[in-house]
């Protein structure tokens, strides 16, 4: 089958939203992974936009730094896998109170999320990897038309064509992916803390990486930052068999991620890299808009890494000590 | 003597590029801990403005995937202690080849940060804690002078005698801190790992502290995340004893802040508070707009704070591996 979104679904939501409004404010808004997942539309506007102002925020923040220029010229993407996500919840319910149009991304249809929001795009996630990456998939493309549909975009057709060729693509790249995983769940299973390191659009997938597939879910001390950032600071960590991984882009950003990859097998630290180019990605999708794609690869070949991680160290990715076990 | 930056200079220097140009967008541009000190000045945009299009980048990202929006519209401010951080040296030449703005700020006069710059602003330093916050505090009253000649701004002369009063703050506060800074370098002198949690204007203080101030200077592994987002992956790493530095602030976030300490102290994690509220900052600086202004607090407390520990792993803040001695 072909992997895919429904693309038609988005032009036609963000065409209502243009014709009934003067858009000038584009903000992602979420907790956790799912922020971490919007961070792709985010870094999208905020690379190409000449005019409209993109902004990332976790909820919490949203909610009670609420900023000055949430009103009708504003549209505000929110996403939670499940829907119920107490902060983000609300954050509709703050954005709604101020005239902003709400665009809610979630996998659950009739959840808390939908309830407030102006537009909802319901997305798959168990089917396989690909569906894992639809949400990502929907808010890059939200930003896409949100850009072209106000101020224009000179690559939009080179984005749509990525769109179709991207999920099959990630798919196929996470089951080719497993005999890599397995190695490094067997490598790092004993490792006590792990470190993460991306740049670009898939910054946020190094973070996710960190805070929710290794201290959520496998209870492994974790950090992670910009492989740009990796010489002003971090890289004095560095030493023999510290462990990181470095997912490394296939675009724009590759020369800061290999400079970053240089260091580290300098100074034999065990590294892990997941890198979009032995999936081909800037040959798959438009060379021209290749940058923009990479998280979507990174977070479905990882996922993989994840998953054999877990099984070596036989702690499944869904235990946790307090989530769902207690309030808070 | 009152601890104080030059605010003349700064609003001279922007009424001379207002006057010239139409500015639209604001670029903080920095690695490592100087990006971390404009981080304040970007949050204050992204808080405050309703026009202007605030951005953060590090360096390096900002040169390689340069922003559509980078022309004689757009004004970046870039910041280097020493003045020759090469990957920010070469975001002024990146900007000026595209007609932006660049003013530098630096300790370093005659720097090569300051070469290509339209405008420099040089800082004090190793004075005293209140000079180790003059690079912030002349980001911020930059990005505030920016939104008022540009849009206006209601809360301007709050931010004005904000100013007029924090640097002695943060003097007093650092020297008054110096009694806990000693009971936190005994208490985590040993600790593996030590994971730094903020929100607001200050979420950057989190992260230097942790890659700089740990990862670079003390060779301590460390993480940072955002107070919002503790609940969204990191809280399941906590358990009895597990180190963590929480910077509390005084200004809209406090909740936040709260709510995770709440959590921490729950479950017996080992934590150490650095409160805003302790040195009465929205008692000292207008209630209105002190939200700002913690990070200035944060930075020169937690300078001491880190000093201690290294007193007492006899391991100094300057001490490196790898920076200074080697090509890389």
């Amino acid at each position: 089958m072909h992997n895919t979104i429904d693309l038609a679904n988005v032009k036609n939501i963000v065409s209502q939203i243009v014709a009934a409004h003067d858009i000038k404010t584009v903000a992602f808004v979420g907790c956790g992974a799912s922020s971490s997942e919007l961070y792709p539309g985010y870094y999208f506007l905020k690379d190409a936009a000449q005019e409209l102002r993109p902004f990332h925020y976790t909820a919490a923040e949203f909610n009670d730094d609420t900023p000055a220029w949430v009103n009708e010229n504003a549209v505000i993407i929110t996403c939670s896998l499940g829907g119920g996500t107490p902060e983000t919840v609300k954050s509709n319910h703050v954005a709604k109170e101020l005239g902003a149009t709400v665009i809610a991304v979630t996998h659950a249809a009739g959840s808390a999320l939908t309830k407030e929001a102006d537009y909802v795009i319901v997305h798959d996630f168990e089917r396989n990897y690909a569906a894992k990456v639809e949400k990502m998939g929907y808010v890059i493309a939200l930003a896409v038309e949100l850009l072209n549909q106000t101020e224009g975009y000179d690559n939009y057709d080179a984005m749509i064509e990525g769109f179709d060729k991207i999920f099959d693509l990630c798919e196929e790249a996470a089951n080719h992916a497993k005999g890599f995983a397995a190695e490094f769940g067997r490598a790092y299973k004993d490792d006590e803390v792990i470190y993460y390191m991306s740049s670009g659009a898939s910054l946020n997938v190094a973070y996710s990486s960190s805070i929710c597939l290794m201290m959520e879910m496998q209870w492994v001390n974790s950090g992670s930052f910009h492989s740009g950032e990796f010489f002003h600071g971090p890289f004095e960590i560095v030493d023999k068999d510290v462990p990181f991984v470095l997912l490394m882009n296939d675009g724009k950003t590759r020369n800061i991620d290999a400079r970053a990859l240089t260091f580290l097998n300098r100074f034999d630290a065990k590294v892990t890299v997941v890198d979009a180019k032995d999936y081909a990605l800037s040959g798959v999708v438009p060379g021209c808009v290749a940058t923009y794609f990479n998280p979507m690869v990174h977070t479905a070949v990882f996922r993989t890494y994840a998953e054999a991680l877990a099984e070596e160290r036989q702690h499944p990715l869904t235990v946790r000590r307090y989530m769902w076990k207690l309030e808070y």
